[in-house]
């Protein structure tokens, strides 16, 4: 009886990701001897060709942004990444080196980001590409980063630039003209977790999450959470110069960065005396953080005021699946 | 800004699963503390609509068949259960009481097996729906059951009885008459995965897996990963009453119960003087268990051999995707 291609496909393109506690992908699971003394954090994302990433996406990054999403999940939360199980559902007729490329682009982000798969399942679908991944990290016990924390007063700090990723989709779907660099495609296709970042805001940022379904939308999450309200300065909010190009020609993108999905940037509350801290952390990781407003007192809701001081009203704001 | 409505789909069928460190599903992460001394026993299945159940198979069941696969996983390493993450690509337009009822039948299943929901995420997806879930467990360690380590001589072992989720499938297609107690039909659509008898089988059993892709197939891997063959003796193999009645109407069966997927129970390896103590757990766990072979010297290859001793050919054995 000869094995079924699956396990051809597994061993060629996902063993070789396998890292210790895996078992070579051969057992019916994997074993794990947590870190002594340390709390587990544990985070999971789905992404469908299609609806996460495009269909003609370079499969090298396909894979990575998977990683990279769920890797900022953890950097929300301040842990260290310890390992991660992908599922994958994958058309019969998937050309082999569209795999090849898959895993490729994983194993590189497994050297940079230091993790290794641990398990899975392969299986094909009638419908379109669609992959799980779940990510396990570990904290200090009660040093994790959470989404309550924030109180009226606080700073709203944010890290990287905003609005990249959404404008990096309408790039590669012809709706703008391309950076001369490539930057906005590849902050779309190649999001980047701060996890040096989050771990170094323990004990500084009161409150934290990754940016992934747009900045006012998730700034609300924070809010709500905190049982507090927030002032967000849209002039403050920072962009990278790709981004202020295509601003500059077209005013009205204001509210589609502000509100698009894909930043996977920090987004944390913190005490006003400890903005020079925040910054020192920052700079020791090779971060850029902003100040992009402040909580306030009342109801959870955002208000994003311009550079005037005036209200912007951003229509309807944030990515939703439903 | 209101929600969008995939935040209070999550809201209403999900965070009532949610239990200790899932942060009621409203953080980046969950946070889990792992039980001290132990080992963690990971593994993950994906579900896929129309490959691995039936587009209007009852939702009460579907979530369940999918956290039953992988607590057999979790039993096919001696491990009790801890929780797990799901992330489910759901079609836009689904009935909101899909949802509710699959739910639901998650929520019988976390009280029946002392676990809950972690985390997860909630896509939309233009494909069928597509589930995945990862499991976490735990043994003590250096206590899990390996598929390494049959060797020649070693008793071959199975729980419950097999063929019943292959019938069971065939009688929900048509293919055969439905036995009056709906008895097939269940086991396809509810494994009954043998929590127990793994963790009594800690120092017992030499090998062991869950046999989900067919009772053959698995039996090599066992050979594959021991260096060893098996001889797996046909009349021997444990079968339902309901099964016996099809078989019994159709011998051409055989082959299908003998490679179908969807058993589910524990294949093991065991001494010859192991098989009182076997016998003695197994009663204690209320599952049966028996005998069905044995492994032999040389190639990784199954022998299948009926009651008169003489070689069965099985033809194409086993489940692949691809």
């Amino acid at each position: 009886m000869t094995l079924p291609p699956e396990f051809s496909l597994i061993a060629r393109h996902f063993r070789p990701l396998a890292g210790p506690g895996a078992l070579e992908l051969e057992d019916d699971a994997a074993l794990l001897a947590p870190p002594p003394g340390r709390e587990l954090v544990l985070a999971a994302d789905a992404m469908v060709a299609g609806v996460h990433f495009l269909p003609d996406d370079p499969p090298e990054t396909i894979g990575r942004k998977l990683l990279r999403t769920n890797l900022s999940d953890l950097a929300a939360m301040g842990a260290a990444p310890l390992g991660y199980l992908m599922t994958t559902g994958l058309p019969r007729g998937l050309p082999d080196g569209w795999l090849g490329a898959f895993a490729a682009g994983l194993a590189a982000d497994q050297r940079e980001f230091g993790l290794s798969l641990l398990g899975g399942d392969t299986v094909s679908t009638p419908g379109p590409i669609h992959l799980s991944l779940t990510i396990l990290g570990h904290v200090a016990p009660g040093a994790a980063l959470r989404r309550a924390g924030a109180r009226p007063g606080d700073e709203i700090w944010v890290s990287g630039s905003i609005g990249d990723g959404t404008l990096g989709l309408g790039v590669l779907q012809g709706e703008f003209p391309a950076d001369a660099a490539g930057f906005l495609a590849e902050r779309y296709r190649l999001p980047r977790p701060r996890l040096g970042l989050g771990q170094a805001l323990a004990g500084l940022a009161r409150a934290a999450m990754d940016v992934s379904d747009g900045l006012a939308q998730d700034l609300g999450h924070l809010c709500r959470a905190g049982g507090c309200g927030a002032v967000l300065r849209a002039a403050d909010v920072p962009l990278s110069p790709a981004a202020r190009a295509l601003l500059r020609g077209a005013p009205a993108l204001l509210p589609r960065i502000l509100t698009g999905g894909d930043d996977y940037e920090l987004l944390f509350a913190a005490a006003p005396g400890d903005a020079e801290a925040i910054r020192a952390q920052a700079a020791a990781c090779g971060v850029a953080v902003s100040r992009i407003g402040h909580f306030a007192p009342g109801e959870a809701v955002v208000t994003v005021v311009d550079g005037a001081g005036a209200r912007l009203d951003l229509g309807q704001g944030g990515w939703s699946h439903f």
